[in-house]
């Protein structure tokens, strides 16, 4: 592929090396070769050799994920996206985007700048598109706008076999056979790779604000995210972030936030429905003993304050200088969110290494920052005590051990637990029947074995 | 089967006739036998048998589909889940039910009220949830509140071998594997059966009103429609119904609308936000030559509006004594909404049957009543005529051949120039895997033929 492609096929150590780590603390396994795509074409082209020679195949967008989607653990060619670059084109008046795979969500919304419209997905890392729909990512504002599998309407995608498929169309919605394009959102490449999508768009809202505002106890900032939530207030973001993130937050952004259990709320929509919706949760707030909130109107204040939020894994990272994080990801339906909030909490008191707890808390999300030395066996024991008991704490509760990070490598010890025996079968055999010889990102989201 | 279920497996002429027909045009072709199911472990029992005897099985609801999904067009039991009407549970603090997949949605309703809470998806018939979700359906509220695929959040499927999986979760989102739900979302039956599944519930707004504004041409109506979905207008229901399917109306429903191309609407929210968005379309509507707006907003007014709405296609029937209709299913991005009616009026002006034209426009879905004797070869002639025209439009504009009825048998052989031949290939590959001996609702969905 050297002469074909010249200095797009890459066998350097340093550019495998980047290629075979993500910002997770999974253990690096760098690519035997990197490939630099330049189009669907070559991709394609790319993967029918690579079947030939039985060479696995790891798509590669930002490098953003977390659950070592992109690790090359059976080694092989990593196919890196992030030279198909292109917005193909903008549909203003449809509301809809088409775009390379490797445009990244800054990208995108910086060539909609003027057209009164955003791309709302907003999973902190600038990731790619391509990327985020892979591992059907969502964020902070997923809670008004739905994640990537509401996002997307089409998508072109290069299966194992070489061949190119279009899924889905431009129209809002279609009854129209199987949904490939969800079944492929959320795949993590181990069914075809994504080399271009079409997305929706929404309107710029005439008005957004945004506020913090700070709780005596973490109890009281959840019962204030349910209640919002169940009388239906259409918050664009409601995020909490617990003492701890905060105070490293205060840290490393040089914020000068009080060092409680603080929720970071969003509003959009007229002025007038923003003030309404505003003076709402200002109100279910202040009944559970919320301190006053802090207004950000100016764009440029909503822009600091939640890059200070996006920045709180980083922020939570010097809490504990050298260490590594292992982020958690549980997703329980929004009555049980108190409560396992509190027992995770509880367990965080347990164990001597540092414990942050944020997240999406208005979709039942959150994340826990596990700070771990990796060369302590007492710090990893701790941490995966924490983590195995989260998730079953999780799915006791009709939750998933994934909100939004995908299974990667991470979590396909939980697959069967999650869906039960069956359901991980019927996986199996729809990625049997996809990719029969197993050569796209094997080893990712499926667990060990033929039949567990 | 007798012994074993007694008079729930039924062999008698006129529950097999019930059983062989939908609310389509298409030719009824009655099963074998109906079962009636209890449980899914009966489902489960019935679908190993079949298995054991290569007998087709039909997945049978309210059998108010309208592409002939439910018809035995190659024998078999079909598997009635009507009496599977229980509802399981009602979470109102996650804004979530399960139901068992014969709950129809007048009856979840029913059984929601005094809870503050709606499931909002209305395709007009009095449909199950299951035939809902397995023909992924939507209607008129789906502009606001999306479709069956955006509605459910988890599934209990009885597959090919008669597995039973759970699919899905209670937890809001989740990125933890394939997306079975939204794969056998939309279906048909050619995957699984669906037997249970929880659907999203969605707080009743605090206000609700609905108008009825009529224009002076249809493209003044549709561009109303354009202007207040690229504003973000977040409207409820946005409906246009012609002026045939207006008189129509007027004479099933005795109602008194002016006989010009019209559009309902609803707005919901706060009386504020409801106040706000009125104002906005009122003004849009005005710009275009709409005419006053009638309101509606008492509960039996609104109810008697949407009535008269629904029942449209029954009206439009009527137009026609001892005819038939074969509807159309047409959805578009909205830019080309206006193009697309105009041609279709165009061509519906060269024929000489009746054919009236009404939808959920604000998805850039619409359909037409084409009414025909379907003993009249010239009848037939035309009306092919004009849904193969619409169709190759629809889908030269990036749409699709079916917004929401699905695909049944009526638009198989629209299904490769929709998808391509490879995405089609790859349909086919998922159902070979999942139900290999073809069981499961055959001849619905995929094309005849192993490649095309």
């Amino acid at each position: 592929m050297k002469c074909r492609f010249g200095s797009r096929f890459a066998q350097g150590e340093s550019i495998r090396v980047q290629h075979g780590r993500d910002e997770s603390a999974h253990e690096p396994a760098p690519p035997d070769a990197v490939f630099f795509a330049g189009s669907t074409d070559e991709v394609a082209e790319v993967v029918r050799l690579c079947g030939q020679y039985r060479v696995p195949i790891i798509p590669y967008g930002a490098g953003s994920s977390v659950e070592g989607q992109v690790l090359a653990i059976h080694g092989g060619i990593s196919i890196d996206l992030s030279r198909m670059n292109r917005i193909l084109a903008i549909h203003g008046d449809d509301l809809d985007a088409t775009v390379a795979a490797g445009v990244t969500r800054l990208q995108l919304n910086a060539a909609l700048k003027g057209s009164g419209l955003f791309f709302p997905i907003d999973p902190g890392a600038d990731a790619s598109l391509g990327g985020m729909a892979a591992t059907r990512a969502s964020g902070t504002n997923a809670v008004r706008y739905g994640t990537m599998r509401d996002n997307v309407l089409a998508m072109t995608v290069v299966l194992a076999d070489g061949r190119i498929i279009k899924t889905g169309g431009r129209a809002r919605k279609s009854s129209a056979g199987y949904d490939l394009t969800r079944l492929l959102i959320g795949s993590e490449g181990t069914l075809g790779i994504i080399t271009e999508l079409t997305v929706r768009l929404h309107p710029i809202p005439e008005a957004m604000s945004a506020a913090v505002c700070a709780f005596p106890d973490i109890a009281a900032a959840v019962d204030t995210v349910i209640q919002s939530i169940q009388l239906g207030v259409p918050v664009a973001r409601i995020e909490l972030l617990d003492a701890l993130t905060i105070s490293a937050v205060n840290r490393h952004s040089h914020t000068t936030l009080r060092e409680l259990p603080t929720l970071f709320f969003e509003f959009h929509g007229s002025p007038a429905a923003v003030s309404e919706q505003a003076q709402i949760v200002q109100g279910i707030a202040s009944s559970f003993g919320g301190q006053e909130f802090a207004w950000a109107t100016r764009n440029e204040d909503r822009s600091r304050l939640w890059q200070a939020r996006h920045d709180a894994y980083f922020a939570c990272l010097q809490l504990k200088p050298g260490c590594r994080a292992f982020p958690t990801d549980v997703c329980v339906p929004i009555s049980r969110l108190a409560e396992c909030i509190q027992a995770t909490k509880d367990d965080i008191a347990r164990v001597s290494i540092p414990i942050a707890l944020f997240g999406h808390v208005g979709d039942g999300n959150f994340h826990l920052v596990v700070l771990v030395d990796p060369a302590s066996a007492s710090d990893m024991h701790e941490a995966e005590w924490i983590n195995e008991r989260l998730v079953e704490r999780a799915l006791a509760m009709s939750g998933t051990c994934t909100g939004e990070h995908g299974i990667g490598i991470g979590k396909t010890r939980f697959m069967v637990r999650e869906h039960g025996v069956e359901a991980v079968a019927v996986m199996r055999a729809i990625k049997a029947a996809l990719d029969p010889t197993n050569l796209l990102n094997p080893g990712k989201i499926l667990p060990p074995g033929a039949s567990s």
